[in-house]
């Protein structure tokens, strides 16, 4: 009868999100918002612990374009180096005036080699200058060879382009109340099958020492076929949840973590894309409900779906009072 | 007994399918024929809005042409400015009388340092000349690796490359009848565990306001391993439809749009390849079935996809009294 | 008791191959020994109805190399009437005595403008000349661009490298019978997760007209692990079977066609890849067993896979009266 | 009661893991530490056997520099010869007074081209020169495709960069004792849904002829939803597990082989990738257990992994009587 109820499974924690009980201490995060792990690695050589390659395509586009720049001007400086060195003379032109400007002009030939352009006003003469040339311009070719691996690598990475509101909700839901949060594509994408999935971590006490305890936080829709418009996703904190009996202050108590992780198919790049998110109890507002984020077109032939809305909520009031029958935990 | 069938479940509606319940209005349509959501973004700058390379990759190929055209000339315009300004009597040519002559000359070199084709009759001479010239030719490789990938993502990008019937038909099938449209693959392409969708909306009335509903349409066969030649979609309007009751005239008013999703495994690009369509109810046609679209060849050794019957129908009477005995919904 | 051994459900017919019941004819196969179908397609352009990035993709190299060869050719071909046109003296050369002479000059330049070799003894002067100058030294740039894409897609195409056998015996197994086919990879790829499918198809006679039905053919293991050595497709001829008391005469009598698919994850492409085959009666071989294909090294550390005992196999009895009582189909 | 217990089904022996059960002999194992199969095909030209571009993207970095910078210097070799044939007086420059001087300038004049350098000082002046030189400008543009197609292959290869401890361990565990190994990505990627597979491998005396027997070997945690910290596989000894009962010197006795496959989803790539990887029994350290790897940072805001930690393990007593009431097996 009730004590059946009393017996009714409350969810477990979990032990298999890839996160240790005790990784990580008071003020620490475990995911950070850009959805990486808060985390260091150690013990072997950076050049082993970091792939260039895919350091060079998440990097910021205006950081990529100076490393291309800065990388053109080296090699072109270390091969000016070694034409100045040979000499001028052997590149055909007539020895300027000053060392300043015998160096420009090799750092000149240097550039017309490297990117093949080759106008021959300046040319490798003797054997010295012409196996520099020849290795040098062999180097163009392989490096414009990888930055055209690199440059495709960027465009064609798949990402879900996703934006998530910048706070998470405690807002009222059927009789109680829930945790939302609410996402949408920022660009001309879509995402078909879009799953999302929501990982609770609390810093609790046990035994005196602090461990971290995981918990997956179910959704009233886990999946859609779609995400054309904005999706919110619901945490019905009810008798099962984690979060029941949880209140404002020991939200922050616990230093509760959502993580988030959404998955799905992307038409753009015909893959799969991923993105994760962190939320920590710093963004989490008690008592507040989203704002709708989409309107009709003034012709009324379609929506609009504004996107700084993404974050548009309002405070109400929560029904404290919903869950007035303790149970024991 | 037959009670029990009276709570039978019919199909409730879903709201997982991305759209939102008032999203839209009369008038519009929620999915485009060629599958993208009926949806103006707003909110954000219109380069966060946009992924300029899917917008280069999905551009037709006349416009990337012109496109790449442009991208060409302006780019040697800018260059032809700037060695015009410096003085092309830096290019190594002899100047010539008109300016325009002058500024032709600029171009016609900044056009061969961009290329690196650099015949050399015109060279850089000086600081400034060689220092713009040298830029440029940077510039020129990373255009063109750039353009690289983007011919190569255009090629390379999975389409499912399915055609679909223009109409729906309210078919025949058994004893009742069924909602019917036609597919198949139009190019050289061989899709496998190919996967159909179908959503219904229905803009119904609901205490004064009208509201989006969405339901399921359950398919006669859902998946087929092979797509070789056509596959005809069938759903049954059955007890279970949510169109059963539903007359010529309703589906009208209700502005009934039928969401086509399908995604496989394309052999062409060993990729999952997805399509999506809609048809309005303008689109449907009451009482038709398909004729075939394959006929055998003349030697009699294999067979002939007809693409340009896909649409191909006659007009048929339709089993009205099929569903006489009313049921409450 | 017996009776419901009658009632055992034999295998039914399939309709979601995407094969028609009637789509073929005799004489013919559904599906080539290369996995492509056997069909035609017609009613729309060639050039709508192929994909001509896959096309040249799947080519044999030889013909991709002359195709390349070609399209160089005609290029420079087009070009050199051009300049040969405008005058080959806007070229800078003096003029060769003879047209052809003057031909090859003007299709060697285009040959250097098009490669971006540019080698600057022969240049454009002249506004024409350089117009068309550099309008090929972009085509060459796009050109290459695309072959780039074309040469990497041939390389990065995924592919399974399957070798199968020839043949298809009807082996002896357990007491019974069972079909046997043999796989192995030819290259230095790894395939994991690899599951195996066959569909019958039979060309029987219903109501004096032939349809083709088709049957699921269970396998005695459908998925293995990991695809190191060889592997032996395994149907058991049982009572579930489709070709339960089918004879020697009745499989070619009903033009049986077995169509096979193999689908994997590799680890060279780290991609799904699949590969299609098809025997047809004529491929089957009545009562023989497949030899061992791998051996040990001689120093007894490694196995040695030998690719070309693939179809080994020796003729043996067929245990014919094991399945003595006949039961009702 | 008990006797149901004695029926209680140990797990079998598993046919699926694409090995053969009399495949491998002492003193070999079945898959290499780099979890390529050891095995060699033979049978079928080694051109056929071979995948070129795969070897090629998967050669270690040293060498595939070595192996470009060979190819370029072949090629130009090729094509001096055919210069120097023709003669250098054909390209325009004053004969050297030496042969091997008048064989550099060929060289030289070669890599130009090949290049598309094309400097102009040397040039190609009659039939003969022009169209080899038109076709190796060719065979260099090509060539740098390949090349470019390499090089972003090399990069784009989907990795799992996991990094496994070298031994695996016997441990205590509960009551009784498990086996352990673990793993850590060891560069800046960060896996999703993790899954890990381990199958024993057993060469055990039947009917006294030596065969393999493979067993898989269930994992408390056989897959993390984030992989950020370090992964330790767990698999418990215990009544239902292929090796209880086993002891130190029945495991080497049996040459027991651990075959681990990992199968992720990867952010970097946004694809799926996996690793293998083997254990023989010289491998297994019986009685450790393995000491922790991440600690945290000393301003205790993040954590940190040190990877040279990733087989530190101490020695432990392993509770040898736990399993005191022998099963009959």
């Amino acid at each position: 009868m009730s004590v059946s109820n009393h017996h009714r499974p409350r969810l477990k924690d979990i032990d298999n999100t890839g996160f240790g009980a005790n990784s990580n201490v008071e003020g620490g995060r475990l995911l950070n918002p850009d959805g990486t792990a808060n985390l260091r690695k150690r013990g072997i050589p950076i050049w082993e612990r970091i792939s260039v390659y895919h350091t060079l395509i998440r990097m910021k586009s205006s950081h990529f374009i100076l490393f291309i720049f800065l990388f053109y001007t080296t090699i072109n400086l270390i091969f000016a180096c070694l034409y100045f060195f040979i000499g001028i003379d052997h590149l055909g032109v007539a020895n300027p005036s000053t060392a300043f400007r015998q160096f420009m002009e090799a750092f000149f030939f240097s550039s017309q080699t490297l990117t093949t352009v080759g106008y021959g006003h300046m040319a490798p003469y003797g054997m010295f200058a012409n196996i520099v040339a020849s290795i040098e311009s062999l180097i163009g070719i392989l490096s414009f060879a990888l930055v055209t691996g690199l440059i495709y690598g960027r465009f064609a990475r798949p990402r879900a382009y996703l934006l998530f509101s910048p706070n998470i909700l405690i807002a009222p839901f059927k009789e109680g109340k829930a945790v939302m949060l609410r996402m949408a594509t920022y660009k001309n994408n879509h995402l078909t099958d879009v799953e999302a999935n929501l990982t609770l971590a609390l810093h609790v006490k046990e035994n005196g020492k602090t461990v971290t305890k995981f918990y997956p936080l179910p959704l009233q829709v886990a999946k859609i076929n779609s995400l054309a418009l904005s999706w919110t996703l619901v945490h019905e904190i009810n008798e099962e949840s984690p979060l029941y009996n949880y209140k404002k202050e020991d939200v922050s108590e616990a230093k509760m973590e959502v993580i988030v992780y959404v998955k799905a198919f992307d038409d753009h790049f015909s893959n799969i894309v991923q993105q994760r998110t962190s939320y920590t109890y710093q963004q989490v507002v008690y008592g507040a409900k989203f704002l709708p984020m989409f309107e009709r077109t003034t012709n009324g032939n379609s929506t609009v779906l504004e996107l700084d809305k993404i974050n548009a909520h309002e405070m109400v009031k929560l029904p404290e009072h919903a869950h007035s029958q303790p149970t024991q935990s």
